[in-house]
C-alpha cells in the first residue's frame, strides 16, 4: 500500500507522527488547540527558526532523522544562548504530497532523539502539517530562565574575556566535503558519511552545548549568543549591541584553523576536495557558520570548557584580530551564491 | 534600485521588517537569540500553524497584508479556543529571492494590524527569514490562562448546550466566488474584492472572536475549540475527546445555510458562479472550513453572543443532526483535490 501523504492524508499521518514525539514534561501535550507548558518563574523565552530544502539542506545529504535532529538542536541552542533551559518545542512541517509518511516519522524520531540527548525531559508539544512543494521544518522553542536575568548581547564591557565553547569551522569543513562529492552519487555520499561520520555530524546532526548556556549564565556571562552565521559576524553583533570592541587573538584563531585542516584531510576519499590551506581554514573558522557553539563574554575568568578567544576593549563597535579591524562576514541565505 | 530579497539580503530586509512588528507587551522583543514574554500564572499556552502558497493561499487573491493578517488571526484563535489570552507571536517567513522586501513589510503590517484589532498589546516578538521557492508563513502563538484551567475538547457532558460564536460557511462561500473568478483576471478579482468586501474578508482577513475565548471560559465552557476544518469534523473532535454525542439542530443549521445563500447572491458579479442552492449552502456550513469561530459546550445557558446549536447526549462518540448520525467531513490539505 502506498505510504505517501496524499494517500494517507494529514490526519492519519499526524496520528502516526505525534506519538513518536513524546511531550515529556508538558502540562498538556499535543491534541488540543494549544499545548500548555510550565513557566516556573512567570516568564517564557521563545525563539523560532526554519529549515527549508534547498538553501538549508539537501535531501541527498541529510536523512529525515538528521533533519529533525538539526532543526531541534539549533533551536535549543537559541534558548541556551540566553542562559535558559529549554522547556518545549512546536513544529510546522510542510511536505510534498508524495512524501512517504515514514520519512516524517523519521523526522519526528530525530527531533525526539535530539531532545533526549541535549535537553532531557523536553519534547515536541504541538505541531502542524501542511502541503508544500519542498520539505521544510519550522521549529519554535520555549525556555525558562528559572529566575535569572537573560544573558543579552548587550552586556559586554571593556576588560571582559571573550570565550567560546564548541567547534568552529567544522560544520563548514563538512559542507565542503559534501559539495565535493555532490548530490548524484548515493554510494559516494554514503561512503563519505561512513568514513567521516564525526565531522559530517557537525553539519548534519550537530550537538550544540545546550546545558552549558545555564552554566555560563550562572558563571556570570555578561553577553552571549550562539554562533550560527559565522564567528566574526556574530561577534560583531555583541560588539554592536554592547558598544565595544571584541579583540580576538590571532594565535588562538590560527590554532583553531589548524584543527580544521587536520579534520579536513582528504586522504582516502572517493571525491576528495582540494587539500584545505591554512588561510582557507581560517576563513571557515571566522565565517563558515552553523557552528552553534556559545560565544560569551565574562567579567573574570571564563568557566571550564570555554576557550578564551580575546578581550573586550573600549571603542566604537568593531571586531578586531590582534588589534586590526575585520569586516563582519557571514552567511546570508538570500545573497549567498 | 531593486527591492528584492536577493539584492537587499536577509539582514537588511529584517532590519526593515522588524520595526513594523511592535513587540508591545514583551519583556524582551526581537533582536537577541530569543524573546522573553510574561507568563503570569507560571504556565504558557503554545500553538503553531503554517500557511503555504498554493494549498493555503493564492497570491492572486490575497495581498501580503491579508496574508499577515490571516496567519495572525487564525493562530490567535487557537489560544482563544483554550480559554486563553494571547501574549505574543513569533513568525518564520520563507520567500523566493525575487520577493520585493516591501511585500514582506506589508506582511508585517498585516500581522501588526491583526494584533491591534483582535488582541491589543500583543505583538510579534521574534522571527526568522529564509529562502524558499514559494511564500510561506509559519506562526507560533503563546497565551496565558491567568490562573484558569484550560478549556479542553474533552469536557463535554450529556445535557450540556452546544453553542457557536462566529460565522459558519461564509469563508467557504467567499472561496467559491474566488474560484469562480479565477486567478488570471486581476481586474475581475479587484472588482470582486470591492463589491463583496465583507464576505471576502471572511476568507482573506478573518476576525475570529479572540476575546470571547476568555469570556466563554469564565462563563463555564466545558469544552471548546475553534472551527477550522469544518463544523462536523471539529464537533466530532469534541465528541471523540469527551466520549459523547453532539446532537445538532437541523432547523438552526438550515437558518445558517439560508444566511450563506443570502450573502452568496451572484447578482452583478462579472464572473458569477452558479446560484448557491440550500443543500450546497448547508454543505458549506457543515464542512466548509476556515470559519475560526468558537464551538463550545456549556453546562447551563450559553453566554451572550453564542448561538445554541444543539445538545450533548450520552452515547458512543458521534455527531448527529436531529438524532441522525453524520459522517465527519472536512478539509484535509493532502487528500483535497
Amino acid at each position: 500500500m502506498n505510504d505517501d501523504l496524499a494517500t494517507v492524508g494529514e490526519r492519519a499521518a499526524l496520528a502516526r507522527i505525534i506519538p513518536r514525539l513524546g511531550a515529556a514534561d508538558a502540562l498538556l501535550g499535543p491534541g488540543d488547540d494549544a499545548a500548555l507548558l510550565a513557566a516556573p518563574d512567570g516568564r517564557v523565552l521563545i525563539s523560532t527558526d526554519a529549515m527549508v530544502e534547498g538553501p538549508d539542506f539537501r535531501r541527498a545529504w541529510s536523512t529525515p532523522f538528521e533533519l529533525g535532529w538539526k532543526a531541534t538542536a539549533t533551536n535549543l541552542a537559541d534558548v541556551a544562548a540566553m542562559g535558559g533551559r529549554p522547556t518545549g518545542l512546536v513544529v510546522s512541517l510542510a511536505a510534498p504530497g508524495d512524501t512517504p509518511v515514514r520519512e516524517l516519522e523519521a523526522v519526528a524520531d530525530g527531533m525526539a532523539a535530539a531532545c533526549s540527548a541535549l535537553a532531557p525531559g523536553v519534547g515536541v508539544v504541538g505541531g502542524d502539517l501542511t502541503r508544500a512543494s519542498v520539505l521544510s521544518l519550522s521549529v519554535t522553542v520555549t525556555g525558562s530562565l528559572d529566575g535569572r536575568a537573560p544573558v543579552l548581547r548587550s552586556g559586554a564591557r571593556p576588560g571582559d574575556v571573550v570565550a567560546y565553547l564548541g567547534r568552529l569551522g567544522f560544520a563548514a569543513a563538512a559542507l565542503r566535503l559534501l559539495f565535493a562529492v555532490g548530490e548524484e552519487d548515493a554510494a559516494a555520499i554514503a561512503d563519505l558519511k561512513r568514513t567521516r561520520s564525526g565531522l559530517l555530524a557537525e553539519q548534519l546532526a550537530p550537538r550544540p552545548p545546550i546545558r552549558d548556556g545555564v552554566r555560563a549564565a550562572e558563571a556570570g556571562a555578561t553577553a552571549m549568543l550562539d554562533v550560527s552565521d559565522g564567528l566574526v559576524l556574530d561577534a560583531s553583533r555583541i560588539a554592536a549591541a554592547s558598544g565595544a570592541v571584541l579583540d580576538l587573538s590571532g594565535d588562538v584563531l590560527d590554532q583553531l584553523a589548524a584543527a580544521v585542516v587536520a579534520v579536513s584531510d582528504p586522504e582516502g576519499l572517493a571525491a576528495p576536495p582540494a587539500r584545505l590551506g591554512r588561510h582557507e581554514a581560517l576563513g571557515l573558522v571566522l565565517g563558515g557558520g552553523e557552528d552553534h557553539g556559545l560565544l560569551a563574554t565574562f567579567r573574570g575568568e571564563a568557566p571550564e570548557g570555554f576557550l578564551p578567544l580575546g578581550i573586550v576593549r573600549a571603542g566604537a563597535a568593531a571586531v578586531r584580530i590582534d588589534g586590526l579591524e575585520v569586516d563582519p562576514t557571514g552567511w546570508d541565505s538570500f545573497t549567498a551564491p
